[in-house]
């Protein structure tokens, strides 16, 4: 298979397609168009501050649940006003994938990374993640398999014509790239120590998912790798309850971990289609 | 860790498990209260079938969503009257989950064998296994994760306390088993061929859940031994729409199938917990 460049085609806007087919030896993946789901906060909004800053050009479409208040991104937006826009997108409603969709194709025409950033794993008087299977409640794992596990592979699915168009847009870079944030913890042969049902079976579940979709588009030959990145122990809303024992130098900031993941992103592989990997670069087992 | 035998207490009724604890030595495991949750018919009905008629004593506890149409468990209940108690159980519905752990607990005071046998991939109307990630529906991933992951882990909840009186009741088979009937095509490694979303995606959540739950009884010593079964190919309502590329001798009756998962359970070792074996007893990756 071919190996897999930096370099790839600008696909936006629309018109923009048939020139990269042109240029593309003087476009650089930088310049494509890349959607962030889950980029209120935490590691989804720190790949669309470095998808930004760290490049000179390139359309980035961050989405998340309430653009009004998600104030981030609004000062992102500020600064960035042509190359970012904010859209709402809550994976438990799928007309708002569908419309982010839409949009995309409208604005872009195709799209040529997506990141899923969006997950749970305690949300205060709703859910807790389990400390022991009397403790275990269906509504917790039912919630927590619909956002980590069937809303990123929801979002795949309606932007799976456009990562086509993005993979085939012609540059050096020949595929799109489909990126779910997975967990080692979601990994059933790592699992030494239980607990945390809802958020370990519902990322075990997204891994068998992303393999999955990830078969599919191999065997059609489709541009598209995706695969699943355990991004660290990374200090954001969802890990801060949890810190306690984790030893100094295990915890991240968001900002050291996604410029980690970014590289793997970008010097991803045909044959890395479908593997989950760490924020280090190392295949997790399943 | 000590080796797990083949004979153990009865622990029925209630009365008798005192009695137990005096004679074990001439007692079987057959001889114990079994749990077959799914037992209408396919596979979770043969389990029912040869744990009377194979063994000269013990009782068995057959569930299912609607006892008074299941009229092959009804037919047994004629031979094996003392011995078969049919119970109602819908693994969407908890109520009836705890109602049968209530009825277990008066009845019989514990429970030393487990089997997980409800399971869906296709519903005519409902759900039909994806081929495709543009066919994917949410509302398939979400029911068949309800029946295939959540139900049985519901299940174990309830008779975790009832297992736990089982594996302790002083025989030679010193632990209580649970066996969660999953499949093959739930393995991510094992994954090459994709399709089957929902199914696959909430087996291997299934797969999860259950290592999770096996860490737990390990740690807290309970004597209990979890572990994963795929029973192979095997003809049943569940699997007769698919099996048209099934090759000869590929294709197991449920007779045969379950024969050789009583094989495995009745000779699961305590460094079996947690694991995940097919029919012929070789152990499945994740
Ligand atoms: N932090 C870690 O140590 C760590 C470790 C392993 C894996 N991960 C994974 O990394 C990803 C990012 O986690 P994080 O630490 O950045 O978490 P975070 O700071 O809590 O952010 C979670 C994000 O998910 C969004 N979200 C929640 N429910 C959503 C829904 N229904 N629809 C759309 N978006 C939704 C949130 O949006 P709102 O602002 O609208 O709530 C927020 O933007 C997650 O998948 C997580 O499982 C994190
Ligand atoms: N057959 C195979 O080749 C094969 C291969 C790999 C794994 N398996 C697994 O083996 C297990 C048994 O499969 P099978 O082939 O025997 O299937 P089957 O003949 O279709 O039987 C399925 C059983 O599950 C019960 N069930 C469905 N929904 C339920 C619910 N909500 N609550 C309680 N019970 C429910 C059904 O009860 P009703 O009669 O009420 O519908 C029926 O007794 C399943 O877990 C399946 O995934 C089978």
């Amino acid at each position: 298979m071919k190996l897999f460049m930096l370099r790839t085609a600008v696909a936006t806007p629309l018109r923009s397609i048939r020139r990269a087919s042109f240029c593309s030896s003087t476009l650089k993946w930088e310049g494509g168009v890349s959607m962030v789901q889950g980029a209120s906060r935490g590691i989804g909004f720190e790949f669309v501050r470095q998808l930004l800053e760290k490049n000179n050009k390139g359309h980035v479409i961050a989405t998340c649940r309430n653009p009004d208040g998600a104030t981030a991104l609004l000062e992102l937006k500020r600064k960035f006003e042509e190359r970012l826009s904010i859209l709402e997108l809550d994976v438990t409603n799928e007309n708002t994938i569908e419309a982010s969709a839409n949009f995309i194709r409208k604005r872009y025409g195709s799209l040529n990374l997506l990141i899923n950033a969006s997950g749970i794993l305690s949300i205060p008087d709703v859910l807790q993640p389990e400390t022991t299977l009397s403790k275990v409640q269906k509504s917790s794992l039912m919630y927590s398999f619909e956002i980590n596990a069937v809303g990123p592979i929801l979002v795949i699915k309606h932007m799976w014509p456009l990562l086509k168009l993005g993979g085939h847009s012609g540059a050096e870079r020949d595929v799109a790239i489909v990126a779910n944030l997975s967990a080692r913890v979601g990994s059933i042969g790592d699992n030494h120590l239980g607990g945390w049902h809802s958020y370990r079976s519902s990322k075990a579940a997204l891994n068998q998912l992303t393999k999955n979709i990830s078969l599919e588009f191999a065997r059609k030959k489709d541009p598209i790798i995706c695969i699943l990145l355990h991004p660290g122990t990374v200090e954001t809303d969802l890990s801060r309850p949890f810190l306690r024992n984790v030893p100094k130098g295990k915890l991240f900031t968001t900002e050291f971990s996604v410029q980690k993941l970014l590289g793997i992103i970008n010097n991803a592989k045909h044959n890395d289609n479908g593997k989950f990997f760490a924020w280090d670069g190392l295949e997790i087992r399943w």
